[in-house]
């Protein structure tokens, strides 16, 4: 068979680029550093915030026995029908409005396989010809990728690790111009574990309305908080600027495999919708994968009935292991580690001068996974050269090894004094 | 809020257009025409492949089990870990390697959160500027929306009523050019219910291979066929020409809402490794939603264990509902309809001179929703102007009912001779 030059696949370097941005490419180059012939000692994956498969971060029972409902009734085999649909996006906006000043419509949600598909519908929707949005630096890298592959000009604005990783509001207005569409923020933040403070949402929403864009409000691991700042969502200041927010079951229910997520326009004022917005956006939904209709089937019941303990059992857990974190990062010199106050995640700054012959964070963390069977993220992937994400989000007898296998990794490699 | 010019989402017309091409925008529009005060009798959906909620066509114990067997494990509820992928990838291979001259390896494989995404994946990685693909009329409107969507160019080649709904291979050569990267073939055929002989699926391999382009085989229906042809997979000539195989456990395990299928690329030859196309897709394949967790734990026993008994029960049944839907639609004049072999399908072509004050298809399925509350598909939503697409796969006594209730209907708007 004769191929001809039409086959110019090279050309899409778009997908290469953002296929070599994901979490998941760098986990797997790490986990293909780790040494097979350690058979003795099992890996620890201090990389992910994925606890599902730890017996102490099981989900609740209610979850469960509305997905074994679902299957079981045989109701939810097929495609979802529109009430099906309307029924989840209807609890959807009850669960979120009991934080919200004003009450959203069902009208408002659209229902995602995920946080990930919202974050595609979203980037992809907004990528119009010329237009840029704001990420923050460190970020979540599937953002990078999406508009990577969507041609979305990217501008990052700092987040700040002596203000609590508050977002450098000033930086943020000097990279805006009349082209910037969005700005996206997380919070609880991923990477650093960030609860803004009221007040500083407040900031961010007017400064978003000054500059006339609207906020993609990133609240996968919302009311994962352990700090002293309770979780505030961004949606509640949708009066001042127009607010897409995302969210998911996959963290608060420790359920990322079951693939249902959220977009809901937090927009009282209908500006998205006079300037053909949430069109478009429902639009690009229209013709993306949807979430498995058993967990639509479920969604109501996992909304509504999960108890109370269950939420503070999680959130007790991850105080706990967010401490024993710090405190062991502490101790190790190479490491300056930044509290977390949610999330699963901590970001720790890596002192290179006092590691001997580790150039990097990428090096570092090849060499941990290599030599000690651990695995923590580099800042490189998310855009803070010479720091790890370290997530504590592990049994707490994983993290206790793993933060003494770092110790013994950075003292074994500490530059002699 | 001051918004500016740069929120010119009006410039999103090909999502716009996308949208409003899928057979979900159709179903919906027939949907608003239902009389809702007709509460004597239940909606008669003979409009979409999806027969799961019907008693008849519950899946069977052997996939009900399987997947509560991997809620209950409390292992599938995180993301898929690379060894999950690796089992589920080796299944497919196995399982479709049964049928094929040659073993795929799992390296071959590509999980995706059913055939939709499988068909996202392909479309959007092989819209390379310049590029046009050729597809089928009629066809599965999911390949226009994203073709449309991605800016790919397309050329509708003619399937042949009067020949089983063969490709038209000397149509579809001179519709060819340097720049056609691939061509659509759908077998067993969704909307007509072809089943391609051996003989003409080689030649379409040829022609394929003549013109320097991949066939993309689009085989949701794979193995749902009740007539004289056995269904033979396309990539059995994948020395011919790459075939890149479209699958699911959609249809012939009837659950498309566990949201499970996969890209095959057969191609014995590396012709898509050598040219890039085979990275370019794993590229935009790293970058979108998988499937649930769930069902990637359970496929391997959906594949292995499923009982014969279950595929022919399946069988034996929708070859009783398209006997009994052709003969229905023969009875009634304004209909010509053409057998189906396969799929769930039939396609029926409307005599409109025999109709009075009907004018066209879109026309004629709004009054048959509105007066029946019975759904078919209008022909314009798959390129063929003035016929309908008819689904077979509902419970015997429903499909009874709705071509009693589409007899009276157009018995009733027949033209006085």
């Amino acid at each position: 068979m004769e191929v001809r030059s039409k086959w110019n696949f090279e050309g899409k370097e778009e997908a290469k680029k953002a296929s070599a941005c994901t979490i998941r490419s760098y986990l797997d180059t790490l986990n293909e550093s780790i040494n097979k012939n350690d058979t003795t000692r099992s890996v620890i994956p201090l990389s992910h915030g994925d606890p599902s498969g730890f017996p102490s971060f099981r989900t609740s029972k209610v979850s469960e026995n509305a997905l074994l409902d679902a299957l079981q009734s045989a109701q939810y085999n097929g495609y979802p029908r529109n009430l099906d649909i309307f029924h989840a996006s209807r609890s959807i906006a009850e669960y979120l409005s009991r934080d919200y000043p004003y009450k959203l419509s069902p009208n408002d949600v659209l229902v995602t396989a995920g946080a990930k598909q919202a974050i595609d519908v979203l980037i992809t929707a907004l990528a119009v010809p010329g237009a840029n949005i704001l990420l923050p630096r460190p970020g979540y890298p599937a953002y990078e990728a999406l508009a990577t592959f969507n041609r979305l000009e990217m501008r990052h604005y700092d987040l700040l690790p002596e203000q609590d990783w508050e977002v450098d509001i000033d930086g943020l207005e000097a990279l805006a111009d009349d082209r910037t569409v969005a700005m996206v923020v997380i919070n609880p933040g991923n990477p650093c574990g960030n609860v803004y403070k009221r007040e500083h949402l407040k900031k961010i929403a007017e400064a978003a309305s000054k500059l006339g864009m609207l906020v993609i409000s990133d609240e996968a691991y919302g009311h994962l908080v352990f700090g002293s700042n309770p979780f505030v969502p961004m949606g509640v200041f949708g009066e001042i600027a127009p607010i897409l927010t995302i969210g998911s079951i996959s963290k608060r229910w420790l359920v990322p495999g079951w693939r249902f997520g959220w977009i809901v326009m937090c927009d009282p004022n209908d500006i998205l919708k006079k300037h053909g917005v949430a069109e478009s956006i429902k639009n690009y939904h229209n013709i993306s994968v949807g979430p498995p209709t058993l967990t639509l089937g479920a969604i109501t019941r996992i909304l509504a009935e999960t108890p109370e303990d269950f939420y503070s059992n999680t959130i007790n857990l991850l105080r706990k292991a967010a401490g024993i974190c710090y405190a062991g990062l502490r101790e190790i010199p190479c490491f300056t580690p930044y509290k977390s106050q949610g999330s699963m995640f901590l970001m720790a700054k890596l002192n290179m001068p006092l590691l001997e012959g580790i150039d990097n964070d990428m090096e570092f963390c090849t060499r941990l996974a290599r030599e000690e069977s651990v695995i923590v993220l580099p800042g490189e992937a998310l855009g803070l050269k010479n720091w790890v994400r370290v997530t504590f989000a592990v049994e707490i007898s994983a993290l206790e090894d793993g933060l003494s296998r770092i110790k013994a990794f950075c003292f074994r490699n500490a530059k002699q004094q």
